[in-house]
């Protein structure tokens, strides 16, 4: 692994500029400070640096996911992580990320400029610069709801969605409903996938045929909803599992302006149990993915990760809510 | 939840001996002592005790697994846990399971008897006791390769299996490999299950079809190899991937009987890279499962647990090792 006098020999520079550049002095100029920072991380110090003995300061990374109020989805998951990570005496800074950072630097640079020994990184896309160079980061990251396949530095925490799915499934099953319709989230998402496999599976393990006239691709917004009920409802759906909340939302309102009645005429079920499920009307039946343990969990993975356990998933259990969005079917 | 006067009322005795049964005070019989704590796990006081404040003993059970040796299976998971709950300040007890500890007395009496929080589980069979009880422990658990549907009291550590086999099939098809065989291990297990799925899948991903003559269920012991490889050998298998080193030595015993040469006329993965697989003649290639980390990990998942963490899964990494098994077909 290189040391301080390999990265001032490839810059030609003082060992004294270099390591004034890794310790963020004053009195070199900032363009010099970038340059030893990304020659650092390209001839791998960074990762040892950033794992010296003591550091206890993470972040988590936040992009297009709200955390500030209670009631959204970001919130508990966030506060779950810090007061696990206070409790461990670890410092925590949450920092929302947006574009500019992620075009101004490398994720590893950034990172080792601001002396973070990991990071939880939440509601980024797959096509956002940091997630792209996660293949070949060596700093220690937490995912939520996504897997880098190959490096051992990076983890994912999520909520077994097998479980979720097939504890949904196993409800209508066992209320006698067997047209059952799946509106999944996005396509080309993790979890999306791993619903619409847990999916099939929970329905063939009960013993019924999945119809793929009942399964669709939606968005994890509630507007997709009507682009897939008037289908559903043709195809004599008698229920409606949904891959999130919000999506169920959206199918509870298009049911209701069809004339349909939640749950006497057509069952509907969530996935989240965000604060919203229980205000819907009816209230709805989901499963519920503790955000709370979701944070607590980040924190307990990214905890291995700075240690070198090279743990690549953690799942945690997925419970279910009976409210008031199913019922038996009429026919 | 009861209390210990609910208990002293059930049972019909003083509540003095009910805390005297419960603290293991020397003034009482056995047999009433006994009484007190079967009463306290069935009446739902277990799990409060268990879990008091600062209640930080642990225990490893270990039953069919040699640990004492450095060469042992066992060994190296048992050091991980140890040297990371030593770290955390949390007591650790070794503890030899058998048949007669598991038909004396409940699962969750002997935990609350013996005052631990908790407990990593290793070795043990489906067919054991103490696991058919695991359905409805309050007593934080963790399992190695075995997972218990519906309690969230109890977790699973293991090695990604899918990562795994689809690590030892890429190779072997960059290799120009096509008529690869898979040697599982025992039937009702769930990694062979697993292990199972998951190379069906890596072979599809990589264009090629499972073949039916080439997948069989062995056990995970040597000597299983001489029922299937005849078969393999047959049906024009090049390559063949075991579902433990065990399970390769034998069949490299079996492929040098019948006067083949490994890998110059047939190439063998093995999987777990136990210290035997460096020694085997020639050096196997296989699939390591870092043991240390096991044993790390599960106190990770452990610690989760104890603090109502619903934990399901943790997995680690598998890292392909290249020895001297594998080589390009000869075809």
């Amino acid at each position: 692994m290189a040391t301080i006098k390999d990265i001032a020999q490839r810059l030609g520079v003082a060992v004294s500029t270099v390591s004034k550049g890794l310790n963020g002095a004053s009195d070199i100029s900032a363009e010099m400070r970038q340059l030893v920072l990304d020659t650092a991380v390209e001839m791998g110090y960074a990762s040892k640096k950033i794992r010296s003995n003591g550091n206890r300061k993470v972040c988590i990374l936040i992009e297009n996911m709200d955390y500030e109020n209670i009631d959204q989805f970001g919130y508990e998951i966030v506060m779950g992580f810090k007061i696990y990570a206070a409790r461990r005496n670890w410092e925590v800074s949450v920092i929302p990320s947006n574009l500019n950072m992620q075009t101004a630097e490398k994720y590893d640079t950034y990172m080792l400029k601001n002396g973070f020994c990991g990071a939880f990184l939440l509601g980024f896309s797959l096509h956002d610069d940091w997630i792209k160079q996660l293949n070949k980061t060596t700093v220690p990251t937490v995912l939520l709801d996504n897997y880098i396949a190959g490096n051992h530095h990076v983890g994912y925490v999520g909520t077994d969605s097998f479980e979720g799915i097939s504890l949904s499934v196993k409800h209508l099953v066992e209320l006698g409903h067997k047209k059952i319709a799946f509106l999944n989230g996005s396509k080309n998402s993790m979890v999306s996938e791993e619903r619409l496999q847990a999916f099939l599976q929970s329905m063939t393990e009960n013993g019924l045929t999945p119809d793929e006239k009942l399964m669709e691709y939606g968005y994890y917004v509630p507007d997709c909803a009507k682009y897939h009920v008037p289908g559903f409802l043709e195809h004599g759906a008698t229920a409606i599992i949904c891959a999130s909340d919000l999506i169920a939302s959206g199918v509870i309102t298009e049911l209701i302006k069809r004339g349909l009645r939640v749950p006497e005429d057509i069952s509907v079920i969530g996935y989240d149990d965000l604060p919203i499920a229980k205000q819907l009307n009816p209230p709805l039946t989901t499963i519920r993915q503790d955000r709370v343990d979701l944070g607590r969990s980040a924190f307990l993975l990214l905890d291995g990760l700075v240690h070198n356990i090279t743990i690549s998933k953690l799942l945690l259990r997925a419970k279910f809510i009976k409210r008031g969005s199913t019922k038996e079917p009429t026919e």
